[in-house]
């Protein structure tokens, strides 16, 4: 059994993490330059393949179980009227996962993927993060072993998604945390002027209320349950190493706590897509990523990287299926 | 039969080509607003599908037989020194489609679209354009007439692609006839600096060669017959109501010549990704086109629009399969 127990015991975690095949993803890449195609031709693919590669440790692989995974939490902090909904939305939305009539459940089926629905203690909030920590270090624990132990331990690729009404101010709370500088907060599910300036106001008194900036620290203070069970989903599919497509904003600042905690912590990860909520842009760059779709899509639920699970399958489908030259007969240049 | 044996006579058909339904646009359109999830959070999916339905005059629609069409075809101009690759290429590239080796064969399955392969003339190179025009009158329509017939009327989404060596100085060539300007010339297949200067050198030539400035015109000049056959389905397309997904530099160099014969040609057409090759944003620009992906994809073949089939798949699985606020029961912002 894994010790996830306490922040100490997960930093340790993060700290012994598994890396990629060396080999498999070089072999991958010899293997790409014999292919069928100019050298370069497919772009991004042939990058996507080869990372894909190293983390399988199979230098022709494809992608044949998916696993899409949704944590929902409530916020205290949606107590301050920062969202455009109310807080009965996350365990309606839950319902709707679960009936198969959200964007999530069509993409997740287009996609494949087996759809899994963790709710986490939805009629017990997280604390108002403005008056202090939103969880007790026992609580993000927990919700960290929640995403961790949800990973499918058969699954060859993962994306993550969550739904929570106050999620996105608790994501700009994170990002501003760790990152600095203004502005993180955005119109999320749709404010008004008003809710904007509240929910502003709500992540400066969180930032002022909660002065730990470790990658775990602003987890337990700044997060919510969802959140954490993300972080511990991406961290989970790193032990296995399963890699993990990103989803928006919310995904995003789980990933970046643990990126504060360890530099290579997202090395099996890629950002799914570019959000329309206004910071991911900058949350991506700090991160030093490039996202695979930019459609201005603001769901969460992990919508946008269950569309780019067809992309990332893609580049496997020409890498591991493409003749070369030599089978094919065809010249070189 | 419809009839496509001369310039002017294709140029009837454009003027008279089919609208979309504003009806089934406009009953997607309201279906979107009642769907759950934030207004607008699915952001260009949510265009996409109205876009769609009303092509296919269905408010919900799905995507269930797409189809993708590569056209082949061999280039006077190659002569001047403009490829990287030999000549030889294009037919050992034909019968690597025909064989499933090529990159848009596993994109085609993935996406479980019908392929389709046309050669047209591959031993019967078009003239070299520096020194007149690449394709008679008989020659450009005949070229023109297999893209139209290559449609199958019972797909729901077309998917045109193209191999021909030489085929980037064919598609420069018409994109500086139509647009004007410097610079048109790019890398292609991975020509070196002193083909580039070659590459150039024959467009200048090949423009000077031939005045003819309108749409047909230029593709009769300076096309190829693969560029031809690529705008005949493109219009085929639009006169079966069947929406088509642009691939890159070269596709968009035929749907340039439509767009310059009749503003409203390019309607039912959405640029799938945008292409490595330098000049493709500038012909995008021009055309007023976003592509739905930009992965630095520039292998042609119908590769990047293959890709893209199931983002748009994805907005139509969302809008055709997603519960409404009232079904699920879920309360509105």
């Amino acid at each position: 059994m894994t010790d996830l127990t306490s922040l100490a015991a997960i930093r340790a975690i993060l700290a012994a993490a598994p890396d990629a095949s060396g080999a498999a993803r070089s072999a991958a890449a010899d293997r790409n330059l014999q292919l069928t195609k100019p050298p370069g031709a497919l772009g991004r693919l042939e990058d996507l393949a080869a990372w894909y590669a190293g983390w399988r440790n199979d230098p022709r692989p494809r992608i044949t179980a998916p696993q899409v995974l949704i944590f929902a939490g409530n916020h205290g902090v949606a107590a301050q009227g920062v969202s455009a909904f109310p807080v009965a939305v996350t365990a309606q939305m839950v319902e709707n996962f679960r009936a198969g009539g959200a964007a999530i459940n069509q993409l997740a089926e287009l996609a494949g993927a087996r759809l899994d629905v963790h709710a986490l203690d939805l009629d017990r909030p997280t604390a108002d993060f403005t008056q202090g920590a939103a969880m007790t270090e026992a609580e993000v624990c927990a919700a960290f072993a929640t995403g961790w132990t949800a990973v499918d331990p058969k699954t060859d690729l993962l994306v993550t998604g969550e739904m929570g009404i106050g999620n996105t101010t608790s994501a700009a709370a994170i990002a501003g945390a760790l990152l600095g500088g203004e502005g993180w907060a955005g119109r999320g599910t749709g404010v008004d002027d008003a809710g904007l300036a509240r929910k502003a106001a709500a992540i400066a008194q969180g930032l002022a209320a909660n002065p730990d900036r470790s990658g775990l620290g602003v987890l337990m203070a700044l997060g919510g349950r969802e959140v954490a069970a993300v972080a511990g989903a991406i961290a989970g599919a790193r032990a296995r190493r399963i890699p993990v497509i990103l989803d928006g904003f919310i995904c995003t600042a789980a990933a970046l706590c643990l990126h504060v905690e360890d530099a290579r912590a997202l090395d099996h990860c890629v950002a799914g897509h570019l959000s329309a909520e206004g910071a991911h842009d900058r949350m991506l760059a700090a991160l030093g990523m490039q996202p695979l779709l930019s459609l201005g899509l603001r769901l969460g639920e992990g919508s946008g990287a269950a569309l780019a699970i067809q992309v990332l399958r893609g580049a496997l489908a020409c890498h591991s299926g493409m003749a070369t030259f030599a089978e094919a007969g065809v010249s070189g240049a």
